[in-house]
């Protein structure tokens, strides 16, 4: 079994060691990720720049480039096979609601759908005194079902573990995306040269309340699993569109 | 009515003068777009570093960043009002398929879908000889019909125009996401000083047939039309993952 493991908070990140260490009880893994964070990426590409690949230790590859182009180049040029599996994680803080557009993590699993490997993001839901055991027990788990059962055709999953004990974990359930509020946070200074700028905040403003969201069962306790697809077509607003006269 | 216009290849495309130019007669256009091509950005946001606005002409900003950072900083920071509306491009390229989930275009109007603003996305589906006229004679009847009519509810617009005389074009298309073939097209080199390099490239194998789907109506002649949401939940796929046990 070979297991393509990446993130998007860097290949030094704690996160994907303990998600990669908990993974080699299954069979071969293979690390390709950014030489440094590259958090909010989203599903970006590199395609105006080359870029460089570092063997920073036995099949651990960096890159300097986005969690999409590290799948990409694993699959297109790095791995002289493609992988059974790939995980991508575990992300320090949750990547939940509309967030996952712009998450790294879960876009390098969207990467990994669109070249038909199945695909599985883990993120874990705090922002300090990160403990990925928990999380990177039930990565094992879940991966082991993927390739057990298969994954639902064009689907990726969105894993979100709360930051919570193994005992204090309720169980887990199958959520859907839920609604983040965004708050208007941005920061504008001047720098040591008189300079104007601007930094992008973001204030946590919380999320609407959305039955069976990924939120909803953050807050109550549960594992999220969300599986995920790449249409984003809004089937319900298209009779609604053919009304329009041009 | 105050209109804000922005893209991924830069505030000094054609494609963006194009655009703001039509829209010009609607109401005020405010130009806020990245100062270079950003192309392939997907939905990323500036976290970790500053962003720089320069006013480069009056009402036309350039930003150092991202088609969503221009969109947020926007919103938050440059105009002192909310936009009626936001209208992103015009493309050189067509964005549709699963290619969205990459394009700085679309992402641009996610955003401003996001932050609670109407927004369209405008690409021109050829890579040479761009007119844009077509395209920019069509965003304004989009435009005045979303103002119009309204917008559906957390939907945005992601409009193809086909690379036609006015008279080729046969109408216009209410479309779904179609899919991509992708290929695995990357380019190993050696640079001047003996390191390797690799290039991520894009042949493309052209698409799936799907019924309805964008690529069919372009194929056709029509310009397509297709309603975007930003739930990506795979609501089918639910029930199937709720039988497995962990």
């Amino acid at each position: 079994m070979n297991i393509l493991v990446t993130n998007d908070d860097g290949i030094f990140s704690e996160g994907i060691k303990a998600l990669a260490q908990s993974l080699m009880s299954m069979g071969d893994v293979y690390v390709v990720a950014p030489d440094r964070e590259r958090s909010a990426a989203g599903h970006s590409l590199t395609l105006h720049h080359p870029l460089r690949v570092e063997e920073v230790s036995k099949n651990h590859f960096s890159v300097d480039g986005t969690p999409t182009d590290c799948v990409n180049l694993a699959m297109n040029g790095i791995l002289p096979f493609r992988p059974d599996i790939i995980v991508s994680g575990i992300n320090k803080g949750a990547n939940m609601g509309d967030d996952i557009t712009y998450s790294g993590t879960v876009s390098a699993a969207m990467e990994g759908t669109l070249l038909g490997i199945p695909s599985v993001a883990f993120s874990l839901d705090t922002r300090k005194d990160f403990d990925f055991s928990v999380a990177s027990n039930f990565s094992l788990k879940v991966v082991k079902k993927v390739l057990e059962i298969g994954m639902p055709k064009d689907t990726l999953l969105n894993v979100n573990v709360p930051h919570l004990s193994e005992n204090e974990i309720k169980g887990c359930k199958i959520t859907r995306q839920g609604k983040r509020v965004y708050g208007d946070a941005i920061v504008e200074k001047v720098d040591p040269r008189g300079r104007k700028y601007f930094w992008i905040g973001g204030d946590d403003l919380g999320f609407e309340h959305v039955e069976d969201s990924d939120f909803q069962a953050l807050a109550e306790g549960y594992i999220s699993i969300t599986p995920l697809h790449l249409d984003l077509t809004n089937y319900s607003s298209m009779d609604e569109l053919g009304t329009w006269r041009f």
